[in-house]
């Protein structure tokens, strides 16, 4: 799906090789994460990396970081963060799936966490997870002594997110609705919930430690509260169009679980020019940064073109 | 089960009156943390509050407001770590409680919170109550302004001792040994982990906020230690001769699961023993702090003396 804001960008900007690169880096740093653990490591450890290395699209570590940079800061600095966040979101996947939820068995084109341990393991491996994500934002703010109250913000804000008024909060209003008849509105509140609050905070936290002012940080959080939307209107639709193999899980289960969608209520071409608006909306807000916006522009175009 | 080094103490100081005073603290403090949520409750905050109010002893609270005092702080700088650690403790015990874990169906005299609801919403109540603790935690070191480096060491330590190299780590290690023959220090290895960490964060936390030196810091960290394990020793015991009505869950479930316990490696008697000496040797470390230690003394002595 290309909306005419994008095709521009795409041209101008190499969104393949900036995604492969922070891919890289991020992956790195979390492949390091362990590097001090025995060998071979506990049971434990074993299932955490099982899940967080099996080749996700770090969205959430990228964004952090192109908005940090977008304001003038340096990756390494973030780098922290951007880890937290998907160490975060990488357990949400491990308890989304387990049998008592969505009882999925392919992640990632992988066997699920329960699947290839068992529920006790998955359940643990997501917990400690969640919780490895504290102790590294712990450990990074304690290092930039100059900035440490800006750091217990930002971990203060990632709570929020990931917690009972975020993230939890979006996947148990998502399980109260199968098989419901929710509105436009009732989906919006979902998704907010479920995806745009943590991929808000890893902008807005980006653009925290990146030294962003207030106007800059306004509307970054901004633009992660249209691209988050515009993110799950594209999930919809490639629960629909999306390719087993591109997706790296089956289509069609939120039909299968009968799930509300963008594209069941309102239609798929009405889903996709939906999507499209948000993401010209995200990219309004982008105008204050000038040319260091590029690779934010270039992403939010990636979240409704991608295949997976 | 009396300690010689027990008797005098209880004599002197009114435990049950202290107890009481500081649970009704604590207790108050949870249930102020949800007192802006809209009326009525998410059905998520509500799993959250049933299971976090359901009446526990408060002892990791407890612990770290009598080690704050015991330093010459103040009660009201560490209530939310206080909270925090009862939010990780209440977690861990819903998350244990899973039929994928140890399939429980009371706790604290009540339905399991998987029973009273449904697996999933003990799911994300577990991970809630985890993810709200390090909000509580970061918004208290943001108000805190002059400490804000100290309360970023306080949150590591939690993190790490509620971790995959803590507390979860020792869930997995009690689920892998159930039905084999552990050592005796394989099973203290199971409790250190288990319990212990997150009881020696507790008094750790407690005295670091509350302004103590590092010898006080040190010797309060080893009193943890100590009663960590002499708390985990006596519930093996308790899990023999305690009863239902006390304990407010069912007795004998050390069997039922083939566990490998204090009393069944080295005799009821033995264990009895075992634990006196713990309290004996947490309470050398409390030497130093003169009439101050007087609270922690006489939790020592709660830890074996407890009916439940």
């Amino acid at each position: 799906m290309k909306s005419p804001f994008c095709r521009k960008t795409v041209k101008t900007f190499e969104l393949k090789k900036y995604l492969k690169d922070k891919q890289q880096k991020v992956n790195a740093a979390l492949e390091k994460l362990w590097e001090d653990a025995g060998t071979p490591p506990t049971p434990l450890i074993h299932a955490m990396r099982y899940s967080l290395l099996a080749g996700g699209k770090r969205l959430r570590p990228i964004l952090c970081i192109a908005a940090c940079e977008a304001v003038g800061g340096c990756e390494t600095d973030v780098m922290p963060v951007a880890c937290a966040l998907e160490l975060i979101h990488s357990y949400s996947l491990i308890h989304d799936d387990l049998p008592a939820m969505d009882d999925d068995d392919l992640r990632r084109g992988k066997p699920t966490c329960h699947k290839a341990f068992n529920e006790a393991t998955a359940i643990l491996a997501g917990d400690a997870l969640l919780t490895v994500a504290f102790e590294i934002l712990a450990a990074a703010g304690q290092r930039s002594e100059r900035d440490s109250l800006l750091w217990l913000e930002v971990i203060y804000l990632i709570a929020r997110a990931a917690g009972h008024s975020g993230m939890i909060e979006g996947q148990m209003m998502d399980l109260a609705a199968e098989g419901k008849a929710l509105d436009l509105k009732q989906l919006e509140a979902v998704h907010r919930h479920k995806t745009g609050a943590l991929l808000e905070v890893s902008v807005r936290a980006g653009a925290m430690l990146g030294g962003g002012t207030h106007q800059q940080i306004d509307a970054l959080a901004a633009y992660g509260r249209h691209i988050g939307l515009a993110f799950q209107v594209t999930d919809d639709i490639l629960d629909i169009e999306g390719k087993l193999e591109e997706l790296g899980k089956s289509p069609g289960s939120d039909r299968a679980h009968q799930k509300a969608t963008y594209p069941s209520l309102i239609g798929l071409d009405q889903a996709k020019a939906h999507a499209r608006q948000l993401i010209g909306k995200a990219l309004e807000e982008l105008k204050i940064l000038g040319k260091k916006g590029e690779p934010l522009t270039a992403l939010a175009c990636y979240i409704i073109e991608r295949k997976r």
